[in-house]
């Protein structure tokens, strides 16, 4: 997508072809800073620290993280190393083991002196096919978008969360739909939810829907309900962290009343995701482990200070407890629809089934 | 109620006899900063200024600057000027209007001598009925929550925003069960919801249930569903900013959303109310205006500095728009039951008009 024009990716090769470059997500949205990885603990880093987030596009990372190794040492032993070290950045994202194995599985069968061109090509390959399949999210999801709209007044997104290119390579999940309804010459206006403690939606949604000259305007999370109650929400759009094979819908904390509201007032209610985020082992959401981090994230707020630094302060008394719950479940019953890069389904064992027939096998 | 073991009330009449003060809770979490209103002017101040804020508190501040004015100038010309100085404070608290009318009742019939040590009196007086309408919210809805226990858990209520008795003379509205029911002995857990964008709750409620020895956690507005979801809320409970005769509950922003969780999980959703806030006059919730305030308060967070100083970040990019809703409505099929001074009810016509028959023939 475009930054003020130009076109970015989150992830690429450098110009020098020695190195990688990220756009650095922790200084968004008051900085536009590009990281440069040269070797892969740099991208093990980069994964640890957030400097980059998302579940595509940790796998994305993890993919160049393994190319940069096979420059390093594409002994086995070498690879073997880095693959430890990448896959242990971050505990839970799927799509980080998945990405690592991939690189090995193409790298393994090669002698050492062809590992470092093929593992580049194998990155570059994994990140096109990742903004393919969001491209795709995009394209059936702005045919929905597309039909919401009734030509006077433009379609109101909600959203919740970041679920956009930032969080992939390119396209974005649950934003694809809403770049390519804009492309398309569809007026969309997005209510982005701030979606605390981390205000993903404040900084990283928001920044990417201005640099790229999306209207939107920024919600508090408990203001959806009311303006859906209004009639000034269409549709909502999120992400996901994981989907079970019954289309219960784990994603960022607060989702789940979203789609309450959106139920309560006949919003439809879209999950898009890539077909990488169904578990399809999981009967349903329950067994889902929902993850529990540092109270600090609800008890402080980072943000720009008044000074122009980055800066924190405290909103809760000292003393004062915290909890701080990551996700959530929405029931499959919430939710209107599941958009994979497949198309549009049910969110249902059988409408996943629909699109995914192959899994019905295994 | 108690502040480490000193019990305060959030207004009251300086030892000297000369002035009032109030808690100044632009101060809170961080400070405990008491304020002295020598002059009608400094209590109209107090008021816009939001020193002190929450319907009862405001009306009651009101009278003492009736109070205070009497003592100024007890003259009808003086007394006039002061009501209409204090009824311009802040524009929509119903509270307000209706202490500066009763104060006006009182004084007007009397002498301008005897005007100033009446006024006293009648200020006073309001306070304590306040208070005493507050308690007796609290022994009512003391009783769900004692109903609640099962012998062998902490009972575990959420709130949302303040409607403890900071925002009212003492007890609150509720808060003022929770504290009633942990008074009796009745274990008590309060989850409560940070309530952006003004932060009451993580602010107001969280140090007020801390100071007085209440057991709580400070949770985002996102994490109640997910919470109701795993059976760890036993009660909502709330406050209101306005009624209807319906049992339509206006509250700040974002009560909806936790009334559609409590309905979804069959968990009660309780509405705590002096019944100075039904406004009898209004058939349904759809006609309250929805108060719209600026947007610095969703782009910006205000707190302590890691510096130990008040300060603000702001969190969302420069030049995305925001929006900011100050209320929602709560349709009554979704609250369990309202609590006034006078006893439960339930949150319908018929319910309320239980409770206040005298309202059936207006």
């Amino acid at each position: 997508m475009k930054i003020d024009g130009v076109p970015y990716r989150t992830i690429w090769l450098s110009t020098d072809g020695q190195a990688v470059e990220v756009i650095d997500q922790t200084a968004l949205p008051h900085a536009l800073r590009i990281l440069r990885l040269n070797t892969a603990a740099d991208a093990a880093r980069a994964i640890s620290a957030m400097v980059v987030r998302g579940a595509p596009l940790i796998g994305a990372t993890a993919a160049w993280g393994m190319a940069l190794a096979a420059r390093e040492d594409p002994s086995d032993a070498g690879l073997e190393r880095a693959a430890a070290h990448l896959g242990a950045s971050r505990p839970t994202a799927v799509n980080l083991r998945w990405a690592v194995e991939a690189m090995l599985a193409v790298l393994r069968p090669l002698p050492a002196a062809r590992r470092a061109e093929a593992a580049a090509q194998e990155a570059a390959r994994l990140c096109d096919a990742e903004a393919a399949a969001c491209a795709a999210i995009g394209v059936h999801g702005a045919a929905l978008i597309a039909a919401a709209y009734d030509g006077t007044r433009p379609v109101e997104v909600l959203t919740h969360c970041n679920a956009g290119w930032l969080a992939s390579v390119d396209w974005g999940m649950s934003l694809s739909p809403v770049y390519k309804a804009a492309e398309q010459g569809v007026p969309v206006h997005v209510w982005v939810d701030e979606t605390r403690p981390r205000n993903q939606g404040a900084a990283l949604t928001a920044w990417e829907l201005l640099r790229h000259g999306v209207p939107h305007t920024v919600i508090v999370d408990n203001a959806g309900g009311h303006l859906m109650q209004q009639g000034r929400v269409d549709l909502c759009i999120v992400g996901s962290d994981r989907v079970a094979a019954n289309g219960d819908v784990c994603n960022k904390i607060g989702t789940y009343l979203k789609a309450l509201a959106a139920h309560d007032n006949g919003v439809p209610f879209l999950a898009a995701l890539p077909s990488s985020t169904i578990d399809w082992s999981l009967s349903d959401g329950a067994a889902i482990p929902i993850e529990e981090r540092a109270a600090d994230e609800v008890t402080h707020v980072t943000g720009l200070t008044d000074a122009g630094e980055t800066g924190r302060v405290r909103v809760t008394p000292q003393g004062s407890p915290a909890a701080n719950f990551g996700f959530d479940v929405t029931p499959a019953r919430l939710v209107t629809a599941i958009i994979t890069e497949r198309g549009v389904c049910d969110a249902s064992r059988e409408g996943l089934l629909s699109l995914y027939p192959e899994q019905a096998a295994a």
